[in-house]
């Protein structure tokens, strides 16, 4: 059996979510019916500070949901240059929604406030006007790096001078909320929508959410019929997700243990390049280039010696922590690592 | 506790299916190692008579898919003018594929072939390329009819003399199999795509598979991922509807037995206007016009007396039978109906 | 040299339009400075009843930006079946607006205000709003038809009480406007924005209008860039159309005449089915299925004769009079039509 | 009288444009019927080195049919990040062709060709296909930079690898042709499409070309449609274009001599930075933030003084040589020029 560091997304259901599914209270939910979904719409919104919220398929789903309803055809969003929407997304903001992206290159993850001043489009015939800027927070491709809640509030208030509506991608809010000691609404309360997955390091098996003020939230829910969201007895894996965001938060400090002490022994390893310091959360990100075999090379060795990990660009591997994995899996990776890292040079 | 004849969809998951859940043996389906969705699409496949099958989230993705994949922006698909497609999916076909809209009257569901050929243009600037043909059987609007295989093999020659892609919206395929005593193939033989729910009469909480040729659900895969229909653990949902589809397809019949006995029944009170012999499947459509009360009265009344129905248009009130509803069921209905109606005049 | 009777859009300009061209006073119309084309647009935004009005480079591209400005991605328009925004605009509004189109069959081009009444959506998640009615007033396809004012009326006072917006296609408006002996504003105060084509009738070279109030064209001077319609010195053809426009009405009456003397003559053509009552303007619509020769065959044998003319789908053939067809022209045509009927039985 | 330094599209027609527009042979377009339009596109295509071509209201039309015969909804196009398409033509890629945007930051407006390698999408699920790369030529936002045919070699090869297209934004692409002493095909043999204006230097009143292969142009000429670019009598324009095209391209080398003539006495000026040595044809940007006042102080007293130029960013203003402006008029804008900057310090 391996161990599985390629990402959060991998956990499989507890026995306890099994066990919420089983028993799930359900209804039709196209009819409003369903009465677990309603529970955790209604606690989803309440910790993260917003009016309402809603159950999405996936975070995808749930970013693409926030772009519909608050930019139109013809229009700019703003976005850093690394974030999960332009690169992983598909461009699918573009052909649904009919708007142009535009990046930013942040450090770590946040973009420079006067940066996204300067991207915001004057009024002018010629150019789209911006409509909404998305800031993601931890930022994965940035390794797991925690936005900090002041770089968001500076964006937040330029945004508000020039009513453009600010997303976040909060795919793994969770993980900055433990990682910084305070609470989601330190984080939500600058921007106008946000979405949160219950499928990564939550551990449940499906589902994000989108939450915003009420009308917001009543448009996306058109906007998730029109993405085929609209489902029926979805309590059978709400409830679960409930059991994800009600009881798997605090844990998540585990993982990010598990993260630190990951990359303190990837630094002691020669030709890997990492600076634990930087591992906020729980994804660890290496640079590989000075070992002598390829980045597909090393990820395929591991594999053989049963670490499982991916390819995260030129040269770079990626590891990410979550509640599969113990702390003896970390030291068996690390003693892993050595031994083909040796064997390979 | 009220009997609910509102629709199939509100039927809720058996013992069986919530233990095909707790026990589902499941994986990260976007790194494709999901063995459950794995087991259900070649199953899925197999019965509709296609290369490859596609799990989805609901019949409109489903549906949805099928027209990205098959219609690009600014040519013109056609479809019954009842057609689910056309009446219920919120236009998500223009808004995402950018395809307009041309509809047939058809007679119970049933396009007439000529009226088809007619439909479909001739290469000229001015005119969109026809790219695809919808059929929805049953066909809901016309009260669950079945719609001939025979026309189903006129319309799909005429689709291939023009290069034209067929796709069928079989939400509920599965009733017209059943009722013509055929196999799922002596129908699907003659579309290019299938779409099957199994959230409506065959029982499952949520999902739909979009059936192809292998090249075709590629890429329906690509334009899942932007639906936001991409999951991980959904072997959780893939386990009942996998139950759905091999245990559930030919108790259907039970349904179609008891619709029609509601049918004779309602045929029985004055001021209801309905034909048994139409009644080919779970859906019951009575014309209440002749009552002295509003259709909307007779819901709502009947709501209070414990019996849930639908409105369905002007004057129209539909029934739907389904695995929760037994023989009982109906038989309480249709006295209850007799009291109501009674009562109101 | 043949007599052209294929459409009014074969109009050469004039002499007193080229002089127009030549002596036109220009600017930069991006920076706003063309005087000629400002010129045309008050012009035309007066004689419409309009507050304001945009130059644009064809009927599609007007109407098509009447549809953006007006309706939005997912929502539905309703217009007449046999329309030209339906039949014949390459099905841009689902290509560039995300509209979906939902038709009605008129009599003689007209929708009866019921039938638009009853194909408004209601407000329902599953259904797209309806935004937007379209009227084609001459109706082309219903042979030139005359639309009655109040006609439009009625389904104007419909939209406004579901406030959806009523576009006017008046690519021939001031054929309907001469042959019902009022002025324009009869027909454009039912409503919200109207096109009208200069290059028909009018025998301008080239270019449209579209109306309606300031806040509306501003929008539409927005989409108009994006459809490439943003141009330079484009006073050299707003010139010919500003001629086009006040001095080219009047004369409408002649074609009007040209027309139905065509018609009086072809009714006395054995096989060719026409009611010369119902040519309201300068289209002509034949039947000639009873001639025993098709109309492919009729319109190859009147092109080697001299005369062109069209069809106009399955055994119809279109003659169109315009400014540069006379009388003579007329009793040429119907000569060589005798000759050419007689010939080919 | 000012003298209009804004930009080269402020050029009005000569005497011997009105004179072509007034004798202009013509035809309806519509029916492929235009003699004089035939004749431009014929000699269009040759002098691009192309196998045919299509005449468009705009620059805008031009480049945006280029991207939607070349990508489709949910594919990606790489850019220059100041590239006019990008800028300037308010995000009707992403409104119309559904295609996401990726900007690349260039040198002197060329793209690094290794930087285009390296963000051309892998084949991943998650990711858009790249489909489109732009090059823009001579680079209106580098100031009027030529872009070295070496260079567009470079990323043509790369392309060719991905099946990647490419295209040219040529809008004054006649410039670079003067400016590097050679002819269009030794740029144009290194993309598939290019689209060239004739209403910039070239002084036509309004239109451009788009070239490429036979079947893209047909396929162009489907899209022209649906802009709204169809048009009739389109030889009344076509003419001066054809004269533009044919007579005026080797005069540009006066506007650029004209051009280094400013350049070299702004670089004079205390407080202006501009290095005469980039000036490679009409346009020059200086940067005015060394003046004591603002960019926008300087246009205003410039205007008032009877030079009109243009803002072009935060500190900088453009000036644009044209043929309305003779050396004459250049020593006149800079005598005032030193008399403005005195009369402000």
């Amino acid at each position: 059996m391996s161990i599985d560091l390629r990402s959060d997304t991998v956990t499989k259901p507890s026995e306890a979510m099994r066990q919420s599914m089983y028993n799930a209270e359900v209804g039709d939910d196209v009819y409003g019916e369903d009465p677990t979904v309603h529970r955790l719409e209604e606690t989803a919104a309440e910790i993260l500070g917003k009016e309402a919220s809603l159950f999405v398929t996936s975070g995808t789903m749930g970013n693409q949901i926030a772009v519909l309803v608050q930019a139109r055809s013809g229009e700019e969003i703003l976005l850093e240059e690394q974030s999960h929407i332009f690169l992983y997304e598909a461009a699918t903001h573009s052909a649904f929604a009919g708007v142009q992206t535009r990046t930013i290159k942040g450090v770590r993850g946040a973009m420079n406030p006067e940066d996204v001043r300067q991207a915001i489009r004057p009024v002018d015939i010629h150019q789209p006007r911006t409509s909404m800027i998305c800031v993601e927070n931890t930022h994965n491709k940035a390794g797991g790096a925690v936005v900090p809640a002041e770089n968001m509030r500076a964006i937040y208030e330029i945004a508000r001078e020039h009513s453009v509506a600010v997303h976040l991608d909060g795919a793994r809010l969770f993980n900055t909320v433990v990682a910084s000691g305070g609470k989601a609404s330190d984080f939500t309360q600058y921007v106008d929508t946000v979405q949160v997955c219950f499928s990564k390091g939550l551990g449940a098996p499906i589902g994000s959410i989108l939450a915003g003020d009420r009308e917001t939230i009543e448009r996306a829910r058109i906007w998730r019929k029109r993405m085929g969201g609209g489902t029926r007895q979805v309590g059978v894996i709400a409830a679960p997700a409930l059991l994800a965001l009600t009881q798997n938060v605090e844990r998540l400090a585990e993982d990010h243990a598990n993260a630190k002490h990951l990359a303190e022994g990837l630094a002691q390893i020669k030709g890997m390049e990492i600076n634990p310091d930087n591992v906020d959360t729980n994804i660890v990100i290496v640079d590989v280039r000075g070992l002598g075999i390829s980045d597909l090379q090393l990820i395929e060795a591991l594999k053989q010696a049963g670490i499982l990990c991916g390819g995260f660009g030129p040269g770079l591997v990626r590891f990410v922590t979550h509640l599969d994995v113990t702390r003896a899996d970390i030291d068996t990776a690390l003693a892993t690592l050595h031994k083909v890292v040796r064997g390979a040079q």
